[in-house]
């Protein structure tokens, strides 16, 4: 593959002098001298559609971007991700996430984990020999399936998640819970994460005696008691797991053809960032715009802005996809990147978050990123998605206003805007996430797919516990 | 008061001299040179101590910043503050969040309105005539009452809160609810905040008969049919309001007395912040280190991480007190300014976040700088918040490590350790934080409590509105 810095590509050196004539861009002029801009900056997807004419970019830039990414060897990283090539180098494996939703191509393994999964849930859901199901999981084996519940969940079972080794989290998730109406569902790749561990024996030792788990290690499973074993896939890392049986507790709180739905939505989004050319790419564009942003507006911070209370939990999941797999500073050769990566990812709902921070993106000295998410049937939520940006793009002129009451503009966001927002909605919406961290790994040249410094974290628990012991 | 721009102030100059000692110092040779300085860079409040030994910074560096603050007049502004001068100016008012919890020494008039919440509170707790409550409320009316009540609430009722004009909220918020045992309140200060008022009508149209309110605008609330009208104080802005009525849902969902020690214990921060000089005054140190990361060292990320899941809720509300507060790009003259002001804050719960976003601070080739909130009495979370800060602080330095496993340190943190942490440690945080953000406020020069930005979206929302209309 590719070993070129994305800095010693010539395309980056173009786009740094391109950058100097957008520096003082104003988009309420750009807007008003080019009606079809709104138009044509614009690309769909399966059940979506991407409006990134608010970002602080032209034809020219796409077509700089794009001739990055193929200095990057964009197209080879990508048919590399999908052929099952080993591109997690430090690791030595292959990245295997979009094969768990591949349907009737995934894997003979996957398969017969997930039916197996479905088939549990559908007779949970529907014999009603559980009341209270309760994930213990960190990370990705919670972060995923607690956002699906959260989104979708029909109240069928009452799903709770314990993801701190705080005994407060847990004795929340019991209280009221009968032991044999509960079932703990232990989700740990290793069986050994300290927190998990920690909070299914103190469980246990509560009196609550059904388990099941979701785990690369039957063994340790079997020898702590859980009833069913259902295999967790040794080569996705946590942030890529809930399309698969991590996604257990997801599956029981919407049900199995919701989940069906979830599954099928992403591998639309897989056959689109797999086939669609650079400029309607949804995923890939939204890549290639954030690396505008960080590498060459110098803007480090991302908001996601999900207009739709059930996506309340999105940014929380998406802090974990990006800032796990891009925040890193060496590249795939292991050399220190003297260049910025994954910026700080952080939002909430909208339209929470114009009663809270949404201050600081219209009149903060130094500008944000954003994404808006119009996922909702609420036309005033919409309606906010779009002034919302508008505001942020072309700022208020009016001159006669006190200095405090203006407002700059020229802050650049995207929205997407989905079509009746469902489970499958939400599998688009992760799906596109995944590739557009992909894409700007690719671009960064740094391996989307290790997290060494979450291995540190591990590692000094486990020191702390034992100096403590 | 004092109106030199910070960026004028000689103390601005040599602070930026200063910096350029510290770009490329290594924390971990500080301590190994340095064993004191664990112990000296240290500041006790009451029921907690501030460590800031893994700052980037030293006796020097503290000594420039308090010239700055002199200079920037400091002194001044914090006796105007509690004098009750008008400090807001762009909305010509005082600034009166600290009389709130004043105790005996409050207003006549906040002390009756807290009188008669505390009344309702206990009698609705003791009598039993409603086991639901349903807050409806956005910004500062949602924030602080929530946080309050997922840290503390004891379960005697069941207290939801619903922001979101999403119906989805307050559909889930009512499940269940019978209408005769159901009490909303409606909290806004206008009586005319959109989102609050929609749901509230959407309440009352599902059947829904029980209301009280706490507002400003008595009229429009009897007009709605509120039998109980709690006066909101004129004065005070959202994000400072959850020690006044507005924290109603809060006391209900807690009890009178805990809610008590939480006023109490922003007393005793008022108390220390006022009288303490600026080396030993927590909030002030915590306010000047800040200004040090984002205009010297150029760190313009702040994470809070609470090792508590009490605290899970914590970040969203400091992410609208910072970011509201001190996210402005103009001056108290009006002027731009040329200097950047409050960073992006976000944050998580520990120990999951470092399963989640941790990865970018160890390890992203962009510094951010982190608050630890040690307060819990669990030893493993305790312990896990020390061995994270020293990780940042001190990194990985074995040089037979591959390049990505190693972690370059030299980050900046604070350990916050709170001694048993309950309801008046929950309200000596947000104190500090407060003053943390006024100070903070004085040294940029700009005003921290209006919010022009909020009022535009307001303003825009109501434009949709009657465009859809």
């Amino acid at each position: 593959m590719n070993t070129t810095p994305p800095t010693a590509c010539p395309a980056w050196r173009k786009l740094e002098a391109h950058a100097e004539t957008w520096r003082t861009a104003r988009l309420a002029n750009l807007q008003a001298g080019d009606p079809a801009r709104g138009r044509q900056m614009q690309a769909a997807a399966p059940g979506l559609t991407l409006d990134y004419s608010r970002q602080l970019a032209g034809a020219l830039t796409l077509r700089l971007l794009a001739q990055l990414a193929a200095e990057r060897g964009f197209d080879a990283w990508r048919a590399a991700l999908f052929a099952g090539d080993k591109i997690n180098r430090s690791e030595n494996r292959a990245v295997t996430h979009t094969t768990l939703r591949a349907g009737d191509s995934a894997p003979e393994d996957v398969k017969s984990s997930l039916e197996r999964m479905i088939f549990l849930s559908n007779s949970i859901r529907k014999q009603k020999q559980y009341d209270r199901i309760v994930n213990l999981g960190t990370g990705g084996s919670d972060l995923g399936p607690r956002l699906l519940a959260d989104a979708f969940g029909d109240g069928a079972l009452d799903v709770r998640f314990v993801a701190n080794v705080d005994e407060v989290e847990l004795e929340r998730a019991l209280a009221g819970a009968r032991p044999e109406k509960t079932l703990g569902l232990v989700v740990s790749k290793t069986f050994t994460t300290l927190e998990t561990m920690a909070n299914a024996a103190a469980m246990r030792a509560k009196g609550f005696r059904n388990f099941h788990a979701v785990t690369a290690n039957v063994e340790a499973a079997r020898a702590f008691g859980a009833t069913e074993i259902l295999a967790m896939p040794e080569s996705v890392g946590g942030r890529y797991s809930v399309w698969s049986t991590v996604g257990y507790a997801g599956a029981l709180s919407i049900g199995a053809a919701a989940f069906g739905d979830f599954l099928a939505g992403a591998r639309e989004i897989d056959e689109h960032f797999l086939t669609q050319p650079l400029e309607s790419n949804v995923p890939a564009l939204m890549g290639l715009l954030g690396v505008w942003n960080v590498n060459f507006l110098g803007i480090h911070a991302h908001a996601v802005l999900p207009y739709a209370h059930r996506l309340r939990l999105l940014p929380a999941y998406l802090q974990q996809l990006e800032m796990e797999s891009n925040g890193k500073r060496v590249d795939q050769e292991g050399r220190p990147v003297d260049y910025a990566t994954a910026p700080v990812l952080f939002g909430a709902e909208g339209t929470n978050a114009q009663h809270a921070f949404m201050q600081l993106l219209h009149q903060g000295p130094r500008p944000v990123a954003a994404d808006f998410i119009d996922a909702s049937v609420n036309e005033t939520l919409s309606a906010n998605a779009h002034a919302q940006a508008d505001a942020l793009a072309y700022g208020t002129g009016d001159a006669d206003l006190p200095s405090y009451r203006r407002h700059p503009g020229s802050r650049p966001s995207s929205v997407l805007k989905f079509r009746n927002f469902a489970a499958a909605g939400l599998g688009r919406l992760l799906a596109l996430y995944e590739h557009k961290v992909f894409t700007q790994g690719v671009l960064w040249n740094i391996n989307s797919f290790d997290q060494w410094g979450v291995e540190l974290g591990k590692q000094l628990a486990q020191n702390n516990l034992s100096g403590s012991n």
